[in-house]
Formats: C-alpha cells, sequence, structure tokens
C-alpha cells in the first residue's frame, strides 16, 4: 500500500507519498473517517493503513478493472505533457467500469519513477490525474510507491453496478443495431499530429483534445445498463476493427457496417482549389475511424424494436447507428457503391 | 483488462493471455458463469469481458490492495526462481489482507514482459503463481498484459471483512501487549544467502523457503478479527524497526520490545569447539529480528485482559510476546543486561 514503503530513512518515497496525500487530501478515502463523506465515497479507510476498506452498496456488484501505462508503450516522455498522463491514466481505466455499465467509486494508483521525475512532472501529473479523479468521481483509495527507471503507472479502478445491469459483451443477437458514441479516428488523428510535431504537444490544441484527454462515456453507458436498452457493449480502446470483433465472438455474431454512416473525424478545411483532394481525405478519415485507437467511444447494440428510444445525442455526445448485427459471423463493412469487405483488425498493439 | 489486447494480429499478447487462461482456467472466474462456482469463489464474470464482476458479501466490507513486484527491485531474474517470483507477488499483496484480519478473494494480473520471458519463465511464474492463488484461494479475476523490457508485475487483491470487523493499525493503547507470529529474520537470512551464492537459489533449501515462499497469515488474523483479540495489527513487510513505529504513530503510543523474548533465526549449529562464536550468532539474529525485511508475519497488540486467549501456537505458527504498548510515544528495545535502547528504522527501502 502508498504508506509502506514511508520511514524517517527513505527522503525520497516519504516524499513521493507525502505530495500524493496532499495532492488528494480533499479527494482521498480519509474523508469518510472524518465525517465529511464525499457524494459516492463508500471508501470506510483509505491511505495509510495496510489496505483501503470499501463498503458495497447493497444489491450491488464491484466491477474490477485495472490499466497499465507505461513510458514508451503508452506514453512519451518528450511528447505528452505529465497533465495528460494523470488524466488518461485514470480515464482510460475508468472507461472499463464505463464499459459495463457501472459508476466508478475509487482506485489503487501504482506509481514506480525515476529521481527526475519527483519535481515538476510528478506535480503536473497529480494535477491531471485529481483532475480526472474529481471529473469521474473516483477517490484514491490507496496503492503503492516504488522506485524506477523509467516512469511506470497502474491503475485499478473499482466501481459499481445494480446486480445482474452489467452491461456485457455477450448478449447482441442478430438483427440488433450497432451504435457508436461520438466521432471515430479523433484521437488517432491527434496522435498522428503529435508524432510529426516536434516536441511537447500542446495541451490547448483543440485537434489533441481527445488524444491527451479522453472522456469515458459514463453517463451515457449507466443510462443504458438502467434503461435495458443495450444488448452488450464494450468500450473502444484498441479500434473498431479490433474490438468490434471481441463483441462478436462474445455473443456468437457477425456484424455489418455501413460505411456511409461512420461519424468521421474532419481531418483539414480544404480551401475551394484543392476539392480534388476531397476523397483521398475521407480514405484516410474512413481507415481512421475503422482502425484507430485509444478512442475511449462506447459501442453497442440496440435491438431494433427499441431503436427510436435512443437519442441523436446524449449529454452532448452524438449517437448514431453505424450498421447491424449479422447471423453470419462475418464482420464486413460495405460502402456507397462498393462490394462488402471484410473487416481486418489493425488497431494498436504494443507488441507490433 | 487481459483480453483486451488479444487479437489475430498480435501473436505474443495473445499468447500470453492464452496461457494465462489455460493455466488458470479451472481457477478463473468463468466458473461461476458455467455454474461450477468454486468456494469462496464470488466471481459473477471473470477474464474476458471489459471488466470483472465480484459479488459483494451481504454485510462484508471490501478490502483493497496492490503491490509492485519488479525484476531488479524486489527479485532477481537470475537469482530468484520464476515460481518464487510467481508465489512471493501474489502471497506479498495477500499479506495485506491477513493484516486486515480479512479473508482474499480474488486478484488482478498485470504482466508486462519481454519476449524471452515468455516461454519458460512464464510456465514456472504461472506455476508458482497458479499454487499460491489455490492455497489463498483467491480467484485471477482479470489484468493487464503488455510487453516490457523488463520484467514488470503488477497484483491488486481484493478480500473481504465482516463490517467493523477489520484489523487496523490505530487502536492499540498503552498497556495492550505485543504479539508476534513465526519467527523473525528468517527471510533477511534466506536472503542474504541466495545472494552469497551464485546463480539461481535451490527451491528446495529448507533455509530459503521463507524468503522464496513467504505465507500470509491468513487464519490466524482471520481468527484474530472474528474473536475480537488484537486492538491492532499490520503484517512485517519491511521489517519490525520499519513497521512498529508505522502501527504506534497510527495508534498514538510508544512501545518497548523484550530483546530477550523475541523468536530470533538459529543461525547455524556451531560445533562444539565453535561454541565462542555463539555471542555473536546471536547479536547477528537479533538484528535480522530487528530490521530484516520481507516476513510477512502479523504483529498484533492485545489487551492485557485477554492475554490468556492467545495460544503459544496457531495453526502451527508460534505467537509470541515481544513486548508492551507504552503511553510514552518512544519506541525502545531492552536486553538482557543492557538499558533501553531506541529502534531505528532499519528495514528495506527501494530508495536507498
Amino acid at each position: 500500500m502508498l504508506e509502506r514503503r514511508m520511514s524517517r530513512h527513505r527522503p525520497t518515497e516519504s516524499f513521493l507519498v507525502g505530495k500524493i496525500e496532499r495532492v488528494f487530501g480533499a479527494l482521498g478515502g480519509r474523508s469518510l473517517s472524518r465525517g465529511k463523506v464525499a457524494p459516492g465515497n463508500r471508501l470506510a479507510l483509505g491511505i495509510g493503513d495496510d489496505a483501503a476498506l470499501f463498503r458495497p452498496l447493497p444489491g450491488s456488484e464491484t466491477i474490477l478493472t485495472c490499466d497499465w501505462f507505461l513510458e514508451g508503450t503508452h506514453f512519451l516522455r518528450d511528447k505528452h505533457p505529465a497533465d495528460s498522463v494523470g488524466w488518461k491514466c485514470l480515464a482510460r481505466a475508468t472507461s472499463d467500469i464505463a464499459a459495463m455499465g457501472g459508476t466508478p467509486r475509487c482506485f489503487l494508483l501504482s506509481l514506480a519513477i525515476p529521481e527526475w521525475a519527483t519535481g515538476a512532472w510528478l506535480d503536473g501529473f497529480l494535477r491531471g490525474l485529481r483532475r480526472a479523479a474529481q471529473r469521474f468521481e473516483c477517490v484514491l483509495a490507496g496503492g503503492d510507491t516504488t522506485r524506477a527507471e523509467h516512469i511506470l503507472i497502474h491503475v485499478a479502478v473499482i466501481g459499481e453496478v445494480d446486480k445482474r445491469r452489467a452491461l456485457r459483451r455477450r448478449g447482441a443477437r442478430a438483427g440488433d443495431l450497432l451504435f457508436v458514441s461520438g466521432r471515430l479516428g479523433e484521437a488517432e488523428r491527434g496522435w498522428q499530429i503529435v508524432r510529426k510535431q516536434r516536441g511537447m504537444a500542446d495541451r490547448r490544441d483543440q485537434r489533441l483534445q481527445k488524444h491527451l484527454y479522453p472522456q469515458p462515456r459514463l453517463a451515457l453507458a449507466a443510462w443504458l445498463a438502467r434503461k435495458r436498452l443495450a444488448t452488450a457493449a464494450m468500450d473502444l480502446s484498441d479500434g473498431l476493427s479490433s474490438d468490434l470483433p471481441r463483441l462478436c465472438a462474445a455473443s456468437g455474431v457477425g456484424a455489418r457496417i455501413d460505411a456511409t454512416k461512420l461519424p468521421l473525424v474532419v481531418i483539414a478545411a480544404p480551401r475551394q482549389a484543392e476539392t480534388q483532394k476531397l476523397p483521398r481525405q475521407r480514405d484516410e478519415a474512413l481507415e481512421l475511424a475503422l482502425h484507430g485507437g485509444d478512442e475511449y467511444e462506447l459501442l453497442f447494440t440496440v435491438p431494433r424494436r427499441k431503436e427510436l428510444k435512443i437519442p441523436p445525442s446524449f449529454a452532448g455526445v452524438p449517437l448514431l447507428s453505424i450498421g447491424e448485427i449479422t447471423r453470419s459471423r462475418r464482420i464486413v463493412v460495405v460502402g456507397q457503391n462498393s462490394r462488402p469487405q471484410a473487416l481486418k483488425p489493425g488497431g494498436w498493439d504494443p507488441f507490433r
């Protein structure tokens, strides 16, 4: 646990834990024991003992998920601002809670960092993490700290969902409509821009917001679960072409995507003289929508008879039907004037 | 989650997840959904969706804890057998559940490994981990896998304890007796031997068992919690001299340890001609008992009126009263013929 390695003889780690506790003081699990219970804070005991204690809501199931966030694999020290690293490591893991239709409750932060990162970098990281924790109403319950040559981050998030209401991957049936939230490819497009640019990404660049500060679709997913509108759901972390096959495999079905219905990213506003570039830009946007990873949008299936219950947008996020579930196990894309093409996984993979 | 990065285009990771699933098939969370519920297995959904679902026992609090286990910091690739790494990474985190008087339920395994480790090393690791999971009755619920240059392991364990029965650090009162389980210094002594030897530690060497395969004191701690015998408790992970001050600080008390009562390790059976070495060996054993880390024994305090309820041993593990809690906040050691000496933290610290 966070406090474990702290002692008078351990200046660096003690400093590190002290800093985390100061930043999270108002949010951390201590609040309950002091009688100031934050809404939704179900921690009976936070940082400072051997483990944290969480009080489950009667009638709920507990959702457990975790994610690595490693320097060099999931972020680059010289490209990604520290506060984006802080935000994104929690947002990513919290997106799995959304994928189940749940509500995040608390998280365990495990941090292993080199000496150089204990100053400005750590401040920025904790600032981003705290902002995400406040936004997602997810309190810090504990964790573990140690040192390492590179920055290693691990986040485990604990959430809750009403018993037997969790959105799973395996409920999709032939004929169900396939929906997606948001616009696909924006995060990947942001990453392309960051990769090409020199130095640190500009935190205010609008085109990079989804890459740097992704938003798990918590409210939408919780609403779908509560209203029993979705037969299956998952979050898009590796890209539609990698994730849709998983949902289909879990449900024992296939899918047909209508490429003309995909919510594409607008790559650039072409000048009048450059309209001949439009088709290429469309192809690029389509590629991004099909294969772009790191989106954290919600992919879900809805029985046809409930189609009209899905609004065109939810809390400002567009919802679009992009195809349907088929009995045949194939996953195909149909375009405007083209024959159906098989969809091949092309998303993000750390081992590639 | 474990399954997330798996696809046809990802041979290494898919292979890795497949291997983990095969090894944990009988133990993993799938059993419940198939109608075969293992005793204590409260998983409603395990590996293969966006997150795991855990059904909390009514009237229980959920215990959350996690630990790093990193190559170079917590274990050495050329010294520690892979199956010991597998056992110990789960034993360490599970010891925090014991420290709270709880029962382990399930765990999240996050593994980042280089290509070289996907063969024999992974097999050995999973064998040790599986053995520990069976022993502690703790099922694999999920996790995350990726690649890394060095072996990175992170384990989060979820446990349960009856509401308001958790053993905490802060309940010790002046006059309480200080107890410890087992023999102190054995793990550290094992590590000394491994360090001095060339090559891989001998898995069968009796002197190394506690260093390679530590045993969290789950049954003892759960009994203390159930019977309300302990006012405070914690596990000894960094050594008595580092951990006792934490218990005392949390309780706002001090402690006096009687060095003559410490359960010391037997360093070697001296030959008759070498009896002059005995005092030096005793000093060494005392050092190990006070400062040796990685023991995972239970340190707990008992009100004097309940002293006789503590048996001399529990499930084969000796229980010894080694001192008492004092009103003065100092932590001192008294010896056979010596004046009280202040106890200074000297346990393990990754930043030192």
